[in-house]
């Protein structure tokens, strides 16, 4: 926004403009990001985070979790590998989260049937996520009208889930996130289709993971701010998936990707994201009945 | 095998032949594999597994691991972290694959002396694994006739354990793969001697792990077909060993060996990886008194 | 000192060669490093260790951590994602330690305020610990002078915590090592200033990390020689931070920097780590009223 004079300002649309400022938020904030996720991508995501300009913070001990959840600035609580401890501390994290104010995002890793993270999902929806990203048969099962999909992979298409999201959201309040092809943003009275990325993203483990950890890092830096959770869930999936199609360019293969992929998170100004992503405002989408 | 014609196929070694085709059902089937694995490399595991075209998954809780290992192609056990949870999801887990008649490879890692881990690992192979992967000190301590290496490093030599595969190939039944400068893959009435690979590789943590892994992903992608196990944790081996020749032509130290071994995986067709190894077949081995 | 003349090995100081041969024995040694550390970090933990000639084993189960300890050649204990099991395991790792005569490294991660980490990092450092590694935050946490840090991030200044440092050193016995832009090693009779490393170390998660695991290695690779706990401290921070300022030259961003890192690590030689770093002796630096 910085670099733009009034006049350009005013012939953009204006969820260009708020996208731009929630990146911007981001990268001179810092913010603090609790994550509480799983044991395969922690890695992964924490240098997510350093390259986006957050501070990232695996807290998940049962007694630690909750005390440092109402002092981050945003926190994740991720099902990937749900431990027994964890299964303690995830519920007291949202607790405190939600209690002293602080956005978490919820990304019910490959819910469906398993028996333990499928409850444990329904019990921290229940708990009011500020944001749910997941593929689109988590967000069905969630919903509850999927079947779950095989491990972190997707069986259904972001299209087929597009009513189940939005019926999510019009219940839960929460900004509901599909990723796939295309990725659907859905809030109660908003829809945005984003197409970024590249397919390797879906070969590089924790590309997911890490877009939920970073929702959190851009609610965390809005929280105070003018920008809605809606425009703060996008601009994550905005950043992500640039750094993608930029890497993409570059890559020998899935190991090159995912090193290209952290420089270009760390490279891309949010000018140049919006170069590179494609925005497709659907506007107010009631639920038929809601 | 699509790519030869009839007559230059009927002139290669049917080992030959059978091993481009486990590898042509790697890349065609995508198996899902559960990994019940050290939280060390669970980040590389997981990237190999995708760079080699099949799906990871980390269920390991103890209550969902038995689920989950019921409809997996293919689940690792690996012994490199064991915890608590883990002491009682594997046997769960083992037996679950065995009684859905899913193909389980056991990896004994650091066994030997430490008290934990050690019967865990005698308690697992009574659960009938398909394949066993170690270094020659975890063989031999499976096998009765060693004391163990320190740590995931190996003390003994791939020669001088190979009898002790032998035996535990017939008292098992199980595939046995020993890792070392030459890798022997034994099985009732075959000794395959494979030379791939480079130094390098034992200087990346989790390039063995990854190879346990990618042994329960063949074996998973060819378990409705006539190629047996030997077949398909060869060529696990035969892969893995020469993505590494290829990415230690171009790598100047082991950061950048660990990613061109990664875009290697992606790469190497299977005609590639034949092109790229030695095999020397050893025939019927009878053990001497069995 | 190999390469070096006697002649010009007179006209350095005797600190340098002694570093020198620190780093020399490292490589020589190949010492067995034995980590209780977080699971973020776990990875590339063991990447570094094996990338400077160490054999990473991390094994932290309450009944399997000790009897490791006892045979290890240095020991790791870090607090950045304590686990119920780790809780018991640390305490009973570094009684071990200290009974063997292991060397044994304690990185209080994010100690301050969390209340579980913060009275173990307490009840270890009862323990006798042979280095302590932190950031500034940490240090003065430990030392009682602090309030801790947030995360893993340092909130107070290396300098302004030297006086904690050597207030902790004194007590305790132990080499005290303040991470920052300048590095502080702090034992009861010498104190180190050392200049080395690149900003971007502090923006790839687990550099700190791994600085507490190499500080056992070197502690592991010289504990039966002439050298002392201070040289050894020093050598390893001198490394690791030489390779920061190599990789640094090349770096396109965070994701090739790591890559660089590791790279830098496997071959500098201990001639090429002494000719980027810069020390600062202060000699004996008694504490007012000690």
């Amino acid at each position: 926004m910085e670099n733009s004079t009034p006049s350009a300002e005013a012939a953009r649309p204006a969820e260009e403009v708020r996208l731009e400022r929630a990146l911007a938020a981001l990268r001179d904030r810092g913010p603090l990001v609790q994550c509480l996720t799983n044991t395969v991508v922690q890695q992964i995501t924490a240098d997510v985070l350093l390259a986006i300009r957050a501070a990232p913070a695996m807290v998940d001990h049962p007694q630690e979790a909750p005390v440092f959840a109402a002092v981050a600035d945003g926190i994740l609580v991720n099902t990937g590998t749900v431990s027994p401890a964890q299964v303690e501390a995830m519920p007291a994290a949202a607790r405190a989260a939600r209690d002293a104010g602080r956005p978490w995002v919820l990304d019910p890793v490959a819910i469906g049937s398993l028996p333990v993270r499928t409850p444990l999902a329904h019990e921290l929806l229940e708990l009011g996520p500020t944001a749910i990203r997941g593929n689109a048969s988590e967000i069905a099962a969630l919903a509850g009208t999927g079947r779950g999909g095989r491990g972190v992979d997707s069986t259904d298409s972001v299209d087929a889930v597009l009513e189940a999201a939005r019926d999510l959201a019009e219940r839960s309040g929460a900004v509901v996130a599909v990723s796939g092809e295309r990725d659907a943003i859905v809030s109660r009275h908003r829809t945005t289709l984003l197409t970024s990325g590249d397919p390797l993203m879906t070969r590089v483990i924790g590309t997911g993971c890490s877009l939920g950890a970073s929702c959190a890092a851009v609610l965390g830096a809005t929280r105070d701010t003018d920008l809605t959770a809606h425009d703060a869930v996008l601009a994550a999936h905005a950043l992500l998936g640039a750094a993608g199609t930029r890497a993409a360019r570059t890559a020998e293969g899935v190991g090159s990707f995912a090193v290209a992929w952290l420089d270009a998170l760390d490279a891309l100004t949010p000018a140049d994201v919006l170069g590179i992503v494609q925005l497709d405002e659907r506007g107010i989408s009631p639920v038929a009945g809601a």
